[in-house]
């Protein structure tokens, strides 16, 4: 599994990631999912990564280094004109790739080769945007009403973006919860871990303001983990008991 | 979707139910998913139940009216001798169901005609006992070490589960905290959703403590739920801001 996150706000844009991959439980490791296209004053682009680790790597390597186009000129990235383009570009790159992967002996297998990611940054003079790729290669954009997207294991770190995240939202806040998001859905799910990747875009900047690797003995990331569990711990002690236990207390104690 | 919670305490059980169910997003209704068998100073039994309604309102039947056995009785929960028996009875109407609704002409439908349960309670002079009944109709059993079981929407509710629960909470601590993780999962899927069926067990007293139907105009509902949120934003803000956000208020605010 995978838990990858991205934020849209007024101010910019947040990205998290964590970096567990596993093919079961007895084949656990570590990979990037978080990957920068970056050109100074040119454009930063972020495509975050779910799904199955050989079709996100193809996906990547095409988005990097070319997709054969019909005059023998790979287009990369670095060559998409507006957001929206690169949107489609990540979209075609997983097309190509699971109609190469699911041909062959393998066209039997079980095996899920459906990828999906979260894609956004901006273009110099273009507009800042934010997208999700789903695994059939078309793609949704984050907008006011819902700033942020998600894949992989999406539901244990939502509660807190439901109730935290508006577009109004700074940058340092988002980002401190992107990490709380983070915290619950490692907490909940195995295949979920650190070290987290974490990237903070502001608007019109074309570079990344924060761009950094949060490992589990991360004493910031420590800290908030500690503070939210024995927050909540609190929060749950000081709700009022149920008007309907009463005298429950002396029964059960009895 | 559904969402039912069943807790395993040293003091007693504890369950909580839904009561929404859904065929689409316009064929939205109320049923009620804990189903109770008592019998003063003999048993109490609850049972949950997730899954296809057609299938899930037929195994009530088969367990409250009787499955046929072969010499002509019809066998109810009224007449297991142990919870281990009430387990495999239900886990039996579920695969009679199931076969009988899988023949036929919508064998090649693709509707999913498949259930899950959470069955807990206690026969007079044997062990209380809870357990959950998968799909399959096999069952696993909740202990100590794992003291709650869920079934239908399970991930947004598991988080306070995870924090709070163990076997020594008193029971109404413990029916707080089904109401707090129940609240957390009908905020975030549209098909969960008041009114909730608690019901509180006292272990080796054959009766439920609280048997209460909450809407959501119920005072203490509302309550805990506002408060709940209320918290839950104070404590994020109170969470200190990242180290390596050290001079970005400042440039993301000129």
């Amino acid at each position: 599994m995978t838990y990858c996150l991205g934020i849209y706000l007024n101010d910019g844009l947040v990205f998290a990631a964590d970096t567990r991959t596993n093919a079961g439980v007895d084949a656990v490791s570590q990979f990037r999912k978080l990957h920068v296209f970056h050109k100074p004053d040119d454009r930063l682009i972020a495509v975050l990564t779910a799904g199955n680790l050989a079709t996100t790597q193809s996906v990547m390597t095409l988005l990097e280094e070319g997709m054969d186009d019909a005059d023998g000129e790979g287009e990369t990235l670095y060559d998409a004109t507006s957001m929206y383009d690169v949107a489609i570009m990540v979209g075609q790159a997983l097309k190509k790739v699971q109609a190469r992967d699911s041909g062959g002996p393998q066209a039997q297998s079980t095996t899920d080769f459906s990828a999906s990611f979260i894609v956004g940054g901006q273009i110099m003079g273009r507009r800042m945007r934010l997208f999700q790729v789903y695994p059939e290669g078309n793609f949704i954009e984050a907008t006011e009403d819902t700033p942020y997207l998600q894949i992989g294991e999406t539901k244990y770190g939502k509660p807190i973006l439901e109730r935290v995240v508006t577009s109004e939202l700074d940058l340092v806040s988002a980002a401190k919860c992107a990490l709380v998001s983070m915290d619950s859905t490692v907490r909940s799910n195995l295949s979920v871990a650190p070290p987290i990747d974490v990237l903070i875009y502001e608007k019109d900047s074309c570079h990344a303001v924060v761009n950094t690797r949060i490992d589990e003995k991360d004493a910031y990331y420590q800290e908030i983990s500690r503070l939210w569990a024995g927050g909540l711990r609190r929060l749950f002690d000081d709700l009022p008991q149920p008007p309907w236990s009463n005298g429950m207390d002396d029964r059960s104690k009895g």
